[in-house]
């Protein structure tokens, strides 16, 4: 490890892969809908593809080729898309549609998450920062019941991670100079765009985040201060 | 009680003597700091001073008699007034001040607060919604351990409560209608403030929180949707 944990005065934690296991949470709603309308589906795949959509959507906003949106409605679009190329389009109403967006505000935290995310608070401030909206947010640290002592989304920078403007908004409202938060995430994007905003980093590994067919975010390709396998390795390693 | 409880989808706490007695946390920190310089010290009256600069400096700032500035530089200046008045402006030097103003981060909660809202969070998301900075809340909620889905700022609409702005734009956040979202607080100024900008109310009677020398914020002068004793009456009148 290369930092000193006395640096550290607040833990900045992403949500989607590092903190909760979306594509269980996801896959296991959309089966639930997609049953209610005789509609066969491998719903870990789907989830799969619906993902796939997520950074180019956050990529077009960043880069000014579509306005500012919250994450609710690019998952809404990125939906359409992907009931389009399934063949889908006629199967699910827009009730469907919007049950299934909500999905993504109810996800199971890892197995290592309440506890870990409670260890490290009781040494430091534990907020999230997430690409989620508020509402997601909202929603999602209530139906898990995570641990935290705040939420700051990229919503609040009008910028999706890995622009930089979405953790320097964070450190402004903390009031911490970047060098001084940790960020902690599951995804080599992540903590590469936390890095280049000057903040301190923990690659997280969740092997299992993208399922069996699919290999999660290495270690080995990911630049950061801290490689921890789960919340209680991090712990640990900060001497806490 | 005249709301049905269905209507409520977000429940948004005040937190400065609604959740946490700051009287007393401000007061013991300022009288050991006082301590360490020899200076004699009543710290109850010393906090009430204190206090009473708060609604006037942040009206300063809604009215535009003065820029935006966050509630620990408020806090700074009213302090600076407060020592001019007692004539101890030679008493303190910048860090004794720097630590008064950071005593508002760190305040007891009340005897209720944790396991209250643990019990409404059962049943609805818990958020705060307060005129302190996010910097601040992070730390008070850290401090505090409370159980919340999310922390919002008057910060974020640069417009102190009770100005409408400040509930207006955690609305619009939260992505819920205002009239479906409980605000709860001690202060007929905030029950006030919210109903105007459409929010649902309940009044929470604290009567410590001026202290013993003082009156509190009496239900009778309040108008609210709910008037309740602490965190356990709102959740049964809720049903919760």
């Amino acid at each position: 490890m290369s930092i000193d944990p006395a640096r550290i005065q607040v833990i900045a934690c992403d949500i989607f892969g590092t903190t909760v296991d979306w594509r269980t949470g996801v896959a296991d709603q959309v089966a639930r809908i997609a049953q209610t309308r005789d509609v066969d589906l491998d719903a870990g795949a789907f989830a799969d593809h619906w993902r796939d959509l997520y950074l180019p959507s956050m990529r077009r906003v960043n880069n000014g080729d579509q306005p500012w949106v919250n994450l609710d409605i690019l998952h809404r679009r990125s939906l359409e898309e992907v009931l389009h190329e399934y063949g889908l389009d006629g199967r699910f109403d827009d009730t469907d549609r919007a049950a299934m967006v909500a999905a993504w505000h109810r996800l199971p935290p890892w197995p290592d998450t309440l506890s870990g995310l409670a260890r490290l608070r009781n040494h430091r401030p534990v907020v999230a920062l997430s690409n989620g909206g508020f509402r997601l947010l909202t929603n999602l640290v209530h139906h898990a019941r995570l641990p935290l002592d705040g939420v700051l989304s990229a919503e609040l920078a009008r910028t999706y991670k890995p622009g930089s403007g979405a953790y320097l908004k964070a450190a402004e409202l903390l009031d911490v100079p970047p060098g001084n938060i940790l960020m902690v995430a599951a995804h080599v994007w992540d903590t590469t765009g936390a890095a280049e905003a000057g903040f301190a980093t923990a690659f997280l590994h969740r092997p299992d985040e993208k399922g069996p067919q699919r290999t999660a975010d290495r270690p080995d390709d990911a630049t950061a201060d801290i490689y921890a396998t789960d919340f209680y390795d991090l712990a640990a390693q900060l001497d806490f």
